[in-house]
């Protein structure tokens, strides 16, 4: 009788060898790259059991702090470079089209539609500034019916929904739907640097590798328009501390911007952008932009 | 200003180039490990992002399945053959010593010690079978004052600590201690093969590889002595129909066992195994021991 058992040597075979006949093509690379991968790194730092230990606490702690107010397991994948890295495998964007970076967790569908020059600050709290710019296609013609969807954290580095009780709804959240010459203006503030939130998993593994937990200041677009795709990004502010040091990896250069410092008593600060959008691909990509 | 930001190919690099100065040595090998393949893996299938927020969905609802009475992380590290590597990697033991195993969920620390010969299925289900057989070490000579701590499911495939109300306590549990002779004699029950909890998302992700959730019949032995290392084991049912796919990867073939049929109205069944022990090792596995 012969028989193949579980040996370190043979583990990943055996393991994939175990598939049913009729399972998905996708999952099974998946899943096989998974496991691959899983046990390469268990045999090269000789995973010991008390490690194996920690690790099944981390998992159930990080899982077992998610709610419909946060998400630990994402902000996990952010702090190893994970969520970077799926946006960069996936947005292989065409030269001139601006970069997208990570899309976060503070995004809020159905923000009100608002008209261009609007302030979108709501708690009279930070520096004002103005954001212009236009968005255009590759070839540099504007985009007419463009919907640009703004959010940021106040002065104090939250989100409104992080402080459902103390800021109003939609505090510098909003959306502006550009015309034929494809442009967009409103009020704003100059966003501040803020923490990821670090009392749970997350911040306690940060604090052990030596990271800090803050993010550079930035403010976060969705750009969408017919036949183009999908943008998620954020421009950055030019300056700040953080840059090279963001716990989330998001920053790219083409998205660090100067704000420019106004002569005026109600705004202070000025800051442009032009959004590039690439043409619409109808594969996965567009499905996923729904 | 030259500043270096994440990108696809740096960016293993750039996650593990924020450590602060003063990282633990082992953390920080173990963690870039982890980094380097997690961020291969992603890569080399190109995730997707809707694949990525499965992932997400997926560890979200493993964690929060976690409780008192279930560890479904544990169940996950089960099934990816994760568990049994650890235990490859850790125990690589001398040529003669008894093959260790996964430890499994349903141990119960303190069983009642109980003496030589006393039957420990207390729900009178099952084919009474008789336990037989003796601790040595790797010289062939009998260890004194071992403790044999053994624990099965009972005939209908349930451990007493999964059905607390149904069965009595300490069911199919207790713990033999040898004397010079390093003999041990019990009655329990010819084991039978049970399914893994497969209602949360362990058991959907068998399900779509197409793998089914059973184990093989066996019995659980926690084996210590004095000066020896511990020996964490089963003994699995000869000729059951899962030996090999095993849905935890936990048969290895020195630990297949034949049961002999009595011709007894009492005791249907006998079943002899030797447990051989390896010299105790003071290092960290001494120290897991404890
Ligand atoms: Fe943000
Ligand atoms: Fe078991």
């Amino acid at each position: 009788m012969t028989m193949t058992y579980f040996t370190e040597g043979q583990s990943v075979a055996e393991v994939l060898g175990r598939h049913g006949p009729n399972v998905d093509e996708r999952l099974a690379e998946v899943f096989g790259s998974l496991v691959s991968h899983l046990h390469a790194f268990a045999k090269e730092v000789v995973l010991t059991e008390s490690e194996w230990e920690v690790a099944i606490s981390f998992l159930t702690r990080t899982g077992q702090l998610c709610s419909d107010q946060r998400q630990e397991f994402i902000l996990l994948s952010d702090v190893l470079g994970l969520s970077m890295l799926v946006d960069a495998v996936n947005h292989r964007r065409p030269p001139g089209a601006t970069d997208s970076t990570v899309f976060g967790p503070f995004h809020v569908d159905g923000a009100p539609v608002r008209a261009m020059g609007d302030d979108i600050c709501l708690d009279g709290k930070g520096e004002s500034c103005l954001f212009t710019g236009r968005v255009l296609d590759l070839a540099g013609e504007p985009v007419d019916g463009a919907c640009v969807d703004v959010w940021s954290d106040n002065a104090d580095g939250f989100y409104d929904v992080q402080q459902p009780d103390e800021q109003p709804r939609w505090n510098n959240r909003g959306r502006f739907l550009t015309g034929p010459d494809g442009r967009y203006e409103f009020r704003g503030i100059k966003p501040t640097s803020y923490p990821i939130p670090d009392d749970g998993p997350v911040g306690q593994l940060l604090g052990q590798l030596g990271r800090h937990p803050y993010r550079p200041a930035h403010v976060h677009f969705l750009v969408t328009a017919p036949n183009h795709q999908r943008l998620v990004t954020h421009t950055f502010v030019a300056g700040d501390p953080y840059l090279t040091s963001d716990s989330v990896f998001g920053v790219k250069e083409s998205l660090v911007t100067e704000y420019e410092r106004l002569d005026d008593q109600e705004v202070q600060w000025r800051c442009h952008f032009d959004f590039v959008l690439a043409p619409d691909d109808p594969g996965p990509e567009g499905a996923l932009g729904a």
